[in-house]
């Protein structure tokens, strides 16, 4: 299978069939000098995954499409082939390896040289993505992933795979922001959205040294929060001044949600003088009107922040074995993608499904 | 008339009045051991003091206003008289020395603690406040201003006085954010409005060694900005794409204009990965809606400024005398402050008025 370039995976054919995948061949990309493959063992489901599938179907898409897609972009397994230009130092037969977002960048540009390859113009996603050459790039809900070496990662032994999964992205997403804003003892931490994302969020900014807000529509989810390290709750509704109540009480919010109707002037008010309001979802809808002293008489600031650079990804991996951080998982069956996919779009998720290889 | 705590001033008596000053005495703060009193030679007038005056007037006023109000809030005169723990060797009589926004803060929040004492929440602002005690603070349009010594700022020796006016509201407001961002050599600055602040912002960055674009809806605006320093103009028109002819091409944008349908999301296009729009002019509308990707999907971020601490005031007039740095000027007789204000509205101004004082 390998010789012939072509892997077998789950993929979705249309938008109307978004959670009904299919199995199927697909081509690699041509095998080069750098590249590395891995046999997969576990891919996490991302709400990506989710906006991709049914991207046209009604109002619940994203972006463009091209199908067949096969998603997944949270892939842990062993290295099965290595290129001869990649050092056998740092990776080795049999490895268990990760791959995130994504699969190569173009390597020369000042954002690629600085250590923000996440941002380079020709990045190619590990799925729904397409190669300089064309070829098209397929994601881990499959048997094989092949990847350039600078985008595999060694996973630390200490991590089971199907919890490293979840951290090759929604790890990564919610890391970047973290430590760029150097959260530690004494910031207070806000968190929107209890998610698969805003999960790891409370239990990364809590293992920092952080006092950790989790934000969120359902009272439901506050035992949850409460176990994965914050101390604090705010119920997003409308029968009480939430906003009012807790203003000024926090100095940087991470903001996991894919939510249209963002409150967001109310979660400005939330932060104190000097904070941060880190937009990491993206739904589909703009961001809505705010006021602009609520920025400028208090030194507020919001600003995007988009997956990680593999740097932050090296330094999470390391976080995350050093703290013995686990995501909180369910393990499906790989051949259960379409049922993931279909839950998660219901929000019936304790946090982050992880499909298991089954082909 | 020290003795007697009265200052005289030309005062806004009401809205609709907003042009048409009227000369009023008015009762000063009482003396404290802190205070220090000055003989005031110049005041710049900002825009703030337009969008004071004539608040509730129509539409174009901006937050609420006690009348009598007398504007101003940079001053430049001569010390005429020191509290008794005021330190002398800083301070003597008959120093030039300067007042800005702020005549007084809490001094013991943690904010004040922190050089961040702009954003105090207790501050006394130098006109239309009142401090703790129920006193009014007055502005600059007068013979006299008491201040606290922490909030008077000594004018280096070689800045003119009708040129340090200026600096005390514009230079310090447009200083902040240029020195938060690190701006020097090889930043790509672009200063959105070319008017009393926005001319500044340019003069400055250019002086910090960075590469300057200036951005207007006025054509007529170019020769000038160049002579500032800006060696780029983007003219604001329906006619051309200017955000797409000139997208990523800026790291940090300073938006000095306080005009209204701000086209936020062509700004924000304008930037480069990573960059910030710092906003330090505000309008009387929202900031519009603007995709979240734009700002996610390159790490870019909207960031509200007011004013600067008073260290950064100490550090801005220290760079200003450096780099000899002089605002472009049209001084009036104090008298026809209600004609600078008439003027300013109509946007008839290169670029800072200086009233001199005549009382």
């Amino acid at each position: 299978m390998i010789n012939k370039c072509s892997f077998t995976g789950y993929a979705i054919t249309s938008p109307s069939a978004w959670s009904s995948p299919k199995l199927i061949e697909c081509d690699a990309v041509p095998f080069g000098k750098h590249e590395i493959d891995v046999k997969i063992r576990y891919c996490g489901v991302c709400a990506s995954d989710l906006l991709t599938a049914r991207a046209g179907a009604g109002n619940d898409g994203w972006r463009e499409t091209i199908y067949p897609v096969i998603p997944g972009h949270e892939i842990v397994g062993k290295i099965v082939r290595i290129g001869g230009l990649v050092d056998t130092s740092k990776f080795q037969i049999g490895q268990l390896v990760g791959v995130g977002v994504l699969s190569a960048t173009c390597g020369s540009c000042r954002l690629c040289h600085s250590n923000r390859e996440n941002y380079c113009p020709d990045l190619v996603e590990t799925y729904n993505s397409k190669y300089p050459d064309g070829s098209r790039s397929y994601g881990g809900y499959a048997n094989y992933k092949r990847c350039h070496r600078d985008f595999v990662f060694p996973i630390p032994p200490v991590l089971p795979p199907e919890h490293a999964a979840p951290m090759l992205c929604a790890g990564l997403t919610v890391f970047s922001p973290l430590r760029t804003a150097g959260v530690g003892p004494g910031k207070r931490v806000g968190v929107v959205g209890i998610g698969g994302l805003g999960h790891v969020a409370v239990l990364f900014a809590s293992a920092m040294g952080a006092e950790v807000t989790a934000i969120s529509h359902s009272p439901r989810k506050q035992a949850g929060a409460a176990k994965m390290g914050a101390t604090g709750f705010i119920v997003i509704t409308n029968e009480v001044e939430w906003a009012e109540q807790n203003k000024n009480s926090l100095d940087l919010i991470i903001s996991t949600a894919f939510a249209n109707n963002m409150p967001l002037e109310k979660y400005l008010q939330l932060l104190d003088v000097g904070g941060q309001f880190a937009l990491v979802g993206v739904g589909e809808q703009n961001l809505p009107e705010v006021p602009p002293g609520i920025l400028v008489g208090a030194n507020k600031s919001i600003v995007g922040s988009m997956i990680g650079s593999s740097r932050q990804m090296r330094d999470m991996l390391e976080f995350v074995a050093e703290k013995n951080i686990r995501a909180w998982i369910e393990i499906l069956p790989m051949k259960d993608a379409g049922e993931a996919l279909r839950r998660l779009s219901q929000g019936d998720c304790s946090y982050r499904f992880v499909l298991k290889a089954d082909i």
